[in-house]
């Protein structure tokens, strides 16, 4: 089962959302995401929020339309995204999309990307948006299928360095590179074989699979 | 002297830009970001680039507009930004202000928030948009202004942890607190007095500081 978080950064940056009715998919509102899912026809199947940053008139669509809604105060310990990702992981789906997270202000996009690290996770979780997929790895070895609308794949350390880093099917190859916090020289690689692999030893990495947008075209 | 780097990441996530005649300050375009610039009355005093996500008709403005163009290969081990950015230091600026590397492919973002934590720094070097202004502080003590255009101030662990973070004249003070990599305790804090004073004994700090878009209001 795949669970899908989409959170109310703006509007603008999110990719196509479709339902898949056999998918056998969760979906989950955050805030004005409720919102952002009711206008393109999906009606979540839970809400959370403190709902502070939607007017009275989408706040009374969402809590008419999600029978499954949650209110928050707004000063809490957690975000409203932490909560709804908590309750994601209780499901224990296979994997974890959350869109709606980037775009607007850094502080809840990076707050999103703390989250990947949770000690808790037990699956993948992605953050999408409409030009990148971001996640997050532990030691070992992992493949990506190519695929035409991600063209670009990138490599950061998240923690001070990480050690053995080495990849195959890819255009600029690597064989056991120490990737220090603070270096882009893993930036904007390209898988050309049917599948890219990477592997590596120790440490957090950050892969970012990208395209350009239409303006830059 | 004050350096201002613009860089092609999309258009509408880009401040307003005004050139401010008696402060001495060079403006520096990166690939389209010099078009940006000359859109905007401003003529860069350099520009960098491959300039390969251009049309030619930008291309031509560019280079008739800015006498000291330099044009690169697109594959490169650098990218653009840090050409420009290692430029701008060898000027021995008091401040580097980089814009136009917020909402596009998160790769370039990353690369822009990697070359904050160069070595060969030696100012302040601030990545600003319309709703965020990111900078990255070693151990010791600074002081933020209250700035009602940044309401909201977050600090996050660019390495495994920050320690002994403490925090006065903001609404949730600290003391000697240990900000792991991959919290988000720190976010969303207030300055309440007219400055907030942090100070840390170990760690890279990322300081944040933003406001809400006019959509969530």
């Amino acid at each position: 089962m795949i669970i899908r978080i989409v959170a109310g950064g703006p509007e603008t940056e999110l990719p196509i959302l479709k339902k898949d009715p056999d998918a056998g998919e969760q979906w989950i509102g955050v805030d004005r995401g409720a919102f952002f899912l009711l206008e393109r026809g999906i009606v979540p199947d839970k809400a959370f929020g403190d709902f502070d940053s939607i007017t009275e008139e989408e706040w009374n669509r969402i809590a008419a339309a999600v029978p499954d809604h949650v209110q928050f105060p707004a000063e809490k310990d957690e975000t409203d995204l932490e909560i709804a990702l908590n309750h994601a992981i209780k499901q224990k789906p296979e994997m974890i999309f959350i869109y709606g997270v980037t775009g607007g202000r850094l502080d809840h996009f990076f707050g999103a990307v703390t989250l990947l690290l949770k000690k808790e996770l037990t699956c993948s979780v992605v953050i999408v948006d409409r030009q990148n997929e971001l996640s997050v790895y532990s030691p070992g070895e992992a493949v990506l299928a190519q695929k035409k609308q991600w063209p670009y794949v990138s490599f950061f350390a998240l923690n001070q360095e990480v050690e053995g880093l080495t990849l195959s099917g890819f255009k600029y190859p690597l064989h056991d590179y120490t990737v220090q916090l603070g270096s882009s020289r893993c930036v904007s690689n390209e898988i050309i074989e049917k599948k890219g692999v990477f592997s590596f030893r120790s440490g957090i990495l950050m892969v970012i699979r990208s395209r350009d947008g239409r303006r830059s075209l």
